[in-house]
Formats: structure tokens, C-alpha cells, sequence
């Protein structure tokens, strides 16, 4: 996503440094040779200077704006290698989706974490639906960059703006984190009606799955309202979970989770990866369980991501509990 | 959706009379020779009894609910014809989807209408995502009864609420009904993506789909607030149009305007017949635009509708405004 970002930098005229990790040598020697990013599997816009990450300091000579592209398993590399060799006061942009459990049981976006870690200098984060292959092929796309600056947040749209690349402005960071780290965790809960649908013949039921997306946007509403963001960033949760269950490794683990393949098992199927999906489901369930024994929360209010997490922890495989979906709504309406 | 309804109805033991319209004599012939429903291409359950329209009245003897499934081109016959005939007192649950658009600007429920034309009993209805023939497969759904007697709203559930399908419960008939018709609307919207995907190439984009469907949710949103339900509602709206996006005729329609046709010419393609999409997204751009007129509405909070409208209208069908869904939120968060 980081190397995605140069196509709009070097439409609007930026001059663009793209330094690799330790990680990504191949890549930069590729690109230095040919222009070609062979993860993005993409030619980079011309104009755009490749350095290997000893070069760090060389790029970062009258730089107006890092951006910092690391998987959320580098965050902590990021945060103790690279940020103290920064100049002080260069702004700080991170594409890194997903927050932080804290022992105190309270979540912490990547720009708080940077924050704590290196002060002095501002972080902002992008969210929202975006890959990196079609950003790159200047595919319409609308993200949203926050952070505490608005004035800030207003000048990184300024340099990144495109035709294609539509910014969207919030200084509700724990919101927008939130919501996008949320549907990860839904896409798991969602993927499950192919499973079961598959599970009882070949025909996907839409009934099932539009009763797991609606049920998904409820309780992501409430999750953002019990962590702290405001609820209209359900805007990204709902478009984001749109196209996350239409493939990739976390429709796949739904859906054997969905016919009745333990988690256990379908782990092994994974080969044994990890998934961002399950991680923020067991993190966010544990979050909610906490406040739950303390009296902060209902379970009646998260019925569908406690039986995502009762799954993962190998405790139960059962029904999905439809009927706890069910709400009673009394308006006084004068329609 | 009337003739699916009879098989929650018979799982819980009731007496199902099932009558046909003027319209439907070969569908009652039929499943009185051999119990399969020829349009809902099921078996109907056994101890169904099927009924002509001029054997109604022996069909009500005794009842305790009718179900109205007429579609919404059948209310006003339904109004007019039907409603004099029943016993009074006795309850009406209509399954139509959609909103009738007043002289006055206001949009009415076909719960109200039949009210308006015929008080003295109650009137509910069924809001939620749920196709006729995965409730005949007694695949999982859930949808909400909606109506102003929550005693009465309780019972109907128990009437009719099953292993298989799952009943909220809501007396914000406004709020229900606009969410289930607004996304028919935003179906058009969102289906735009794939007609533009599909004029580059062949790929399917997400960016642009997921950016087009969280415009569709945070449009809906307002919409439930302007017309005065309550935003809670969008849980139907977003599960309902998430199913809404993947087949039928509105996405042919919304694939064909996204590719740059124009709608009179992707009209003749469909073979004039008029979508309930269409006249759903006219109906409510020209309630937003009288509203506009008066000071009450903001075009900026609805550029995604309106555009669609002005498509149908056959002013343009140049860019989408993807620059207009942008927002810049402000808060005070302690995050």
C-alpha cells in the first residue's frame, strides 16, 4: 500500500523516495533496475527513486511527509528502528490497519502507539476500503485520513488528492481505526452463510448472509460506541466488510468454520497462518468480555462476535445463535 | 412471499388458507391438484387448502390474521376490493415493500394507507432482507415486524416465529419501511461500480463498489432522519442492500448506467418494463429536492441519490461525484 501510494504522490507532481525494509530488498533492486514492483506486480509511475534501507537518511533529505507502509507485524520494528532516525517535527502518515489491545484492556490505534513511543511530531492514519492494486491502476477509491491536526490532516489531502483518490477528513482516530479494524473481524462472522450454505447444497442463501451483514453493522455500531469513536464511521465498517467477504483467507476460514470444521482444523487447512481477522476478533471479544464482567457491557448486545470468538477458542461449533439477533424496538413515531 | 409465509405457519401448526388473486387462478388450480406452487416452484407444505378469490369469504371464517402478499402494483386493489370483505377487527400483515409517495411530499406506509382507507383494525408489516424461496427452503432469515401495537406485534411473532425464521419486532413503521425501500434505490447506486469495472475491463473493482455502498449507507442514514425514522433502521437498509447488489434486474440496469448508457436506452434493453428501484430512487430524489427548496435538506448530503436521479431524469451521465461524498468530521475525542 505504502508503494501504491506513488501513483497519486507522483500524479500530482511529488517528488516520491520509496524505501524498502530489511524485507524488501528483492523488491528495490527490481525496481532500481526496471521500474517494476513485483509485489504490486505493477510498473511505478517514472519519477519515483528507489533506496535500500540503509539509504534511509539519504531519502529522507527535505522530506515534507513520511509515509509509513509496514504490515501490522512491523509496527514495533517501525516504531523503535525508524522512527527516532526521523527529522523532527516530519509528519508521519501510516497505511497500517489495525489497533492495538493494551494489558489495561482499552484499544490503541498505531498513531497513539508512534505517539507514546517517539512524541514531538504529529501521526495520522489512512482508513477506509482501499487495495493497493487498484489504487494503482487509479481505480476510484475514497479512504479517510485521520488525526489529531485538522489543519494537518487538510495539507496531507492537499498532497495526495487525486481524480481517482478521494480523502475524507476525521480527527476521530479511535473511530475510523476502529471501524476498519471491526470489519475484519465481521467478514469471519458474515463468511460463515457460505459455509452453512454449502454445507446443505451448491446455491449460496442470501437470506442468511444479508441477516449476518445487518447483524454485523448493528453490533460494529455498538462496539464504536463502547470504545470510544463516533458511530457514523460505520460508513467504513459497513463499506469495507462489503468487499472483505468476497474473498481471500478470511471468506475461506469462514466458510469452513460454516460448515462445521473445527478452528482447530481449519487452521491446519490454512497452513497455520494467522489471520488479522481472527486476531481482532479474539482481541475485540476479549475487550467486550472484560467490560462484561465489569459491568460496561451486555452480551445480548454482541451475540454474533462471542460465537465468532466461542469458535476460535475451540469451545463450541453449533448453531449460530439467530434468535439473539432478534431486537424489540419501541419509537413513539407519529408515523 | 404470501404462499412462502405458509410454511413458518404450518411448522408451528396452524391452519394456512392460502387465496389467490384474479391473477393467480393457474397457481390455485395447480396446487389444488398437486400442492406444488408453480411460481414459487415449491411443494407447498401438506394441510395447506387453497382458495379462489370468490371463495374468500369461506377462507375467512375463523381466522385469526390475513397476510397480504400482493405485490405493490396489487394495493390499491387490495385497499379497495379486499379490505371491505374482512372481518373487522381482524389483523392484516402485508408483506409489500416499498412507500407510497404523497401529493403533499410525504411519504406514507402501505400499513398507513390501508389505515387511512379503511380504519378499525390493526395493520403490520414485514421489513427485512428475505426471498420467498429460501423462507419455502427454510434457509435462515430474519426480518422485523413492524406496526404501531407492540401486544399485537408480540403475538404475530409467536404466530409465526420458527427455528429458521427469526422476527424483530419494531413499532418505527417509518423507520422500517423507508430503510427496506431506500435500498432499492441505493441498489441502482451501487451497481454503477460494476458497469464502470466492466467499460475498463473485465475486472470487478472494490474500491469503487465499497466507496459507492458506505455513500449509500451514510445517505440512507440521513434519509431515515429526514423522513423521521430512526437511524437504527439502517441495520435492514445495509443487510438488504448487501444482498440487493449481487443479481436482478435493477443490477443489469445499474451495470448498463455505470457503463455510460443512457437510461432510456438501457430502459429499451430491459424491455421498458419499470423497476421498483427506479421509482423508488425518483420518488425519493424529488422528495429530497422539494425538501431542498424549502430549507429543510442539503443537495451536499445526498449527491450519490440525486446524481442516480438525474440519470433516470436523462440530464447526464458523466462522472460519478465521487469528490462530493468526501466529509471532514470534527471531534472532540479524548482518543
Amino acid at each position: 500500500m505504502g508503494s501504491a501510494l506513488s501513483f497519486p504522490a507522483r500524479d500530482n507532481g511529488h517528488e516520491v523516495r520509496l524505501v524498502g525494509t530489511m524485507l524488501d530488498k528483492d523488491i528495490i533492486t527490481e525496481a532500481r533496475k526496471s521500474n517494476f514492483h513485483p509485489t504490486l506486480k505493477r510498473t511505478l509511475p517514472d519519477g519515483v527513486s528507489c533506496f535500500r534501507l540503509e539509504e534511509l537518511d539519504a531519502a529522507l533529505v527535505d522530506t515534507e511527509l513520511v509515509i509509513g507502509g509496514v504490515s501490522s507485524f512491523g509496527v514495533d520494528w517501525f516504531a523503535d528502528e525508524i522512527l527516532p532516525r526521523l527529522p523532527e517535527g516530519l509528519p508521519v502518515l501510516s497505511v497500517t490497519k489495525g489497533m492495538i489491545y493494551t494489558s489495561d484492556g482499552t484499544f490503541a490505534t498505531y498513531p497513539k502507539l508512534y505517539e507514546s513511543r517517539m512524541p514531538g511530531r504529529e501521526y495520522c492514519a489512512i482508513g477506509g476500503p482501499c487495495t493497493s492494486y487498484e489504487l494503482a491502476d487509479r481505480i476510484q477509491t475514497h479512504v479517510c485520513f485521520c488525526g489529531n491536526n485538522m489543519p494537518l490532516l487538510r495539507k496531507l489531502r492537499n498532497l495526495l488528492h487525486t481524480s481517482y483518490y478521494h480523502i475524507s477528513l476525521s480527527t476521530d482516530v479511535i473511530g475510523v481505526e476502529c471501524a476498519v479494524a471491526l470489519k475484519n473481524a465481521y467478514a469471519l462472522a458474515v463468511t460463515l452463510a457460505a459455509g452453512i450454505s454449502l454445507s446443505i447444497g451448491e446455491t449460496l442463501h442470501y437470506n442468511s448472509q444479508a441477516a449476518l451483514f445487518g447483524q454485523s453493522v448493528a453490533e460494529m455500531r455498538k462496539l464504536l460506541e463502547l470504545f470510544g469513536g463516533n458511530d457514523d464511521n460505520i460508513v467504513y465498517g459497513a463499506g469495507d466488510l462489503y468487499v472483505t467477504v468476497f474473498g481471500g483467507r478470511t471468506r475461506l476460514l469462514g466458510t469452513l468454520l460454516g460448515q462445521g470444521v473445527s478452528f482447530e482444523d481449519a487452521m491446519k487447512r490454512l497452513s497455520g497462518v494467522t489471520l488479522e481477522s481472527v486476531v481482532i476478533a479474539s482481541r475485540t471479544a476479549q475487550a467486550v468480555r472484560d467490560r462484561i464482567s465489569q459491568g460496561k457491557a451486555s452480551a445480548d448486545d454482541y451475540p454474533l462476535l462471542l460465537y465468532v470468538d466461542d469458535i476460535i477458542r475451540g469451545e463450541k461449533n453449533d448453531a449460530i445463535p439467530w434468535d439473539g439477533f432478534e431486537t424489540v424496538a419501541n419509537h413513539n413515531n407519529p408515523n
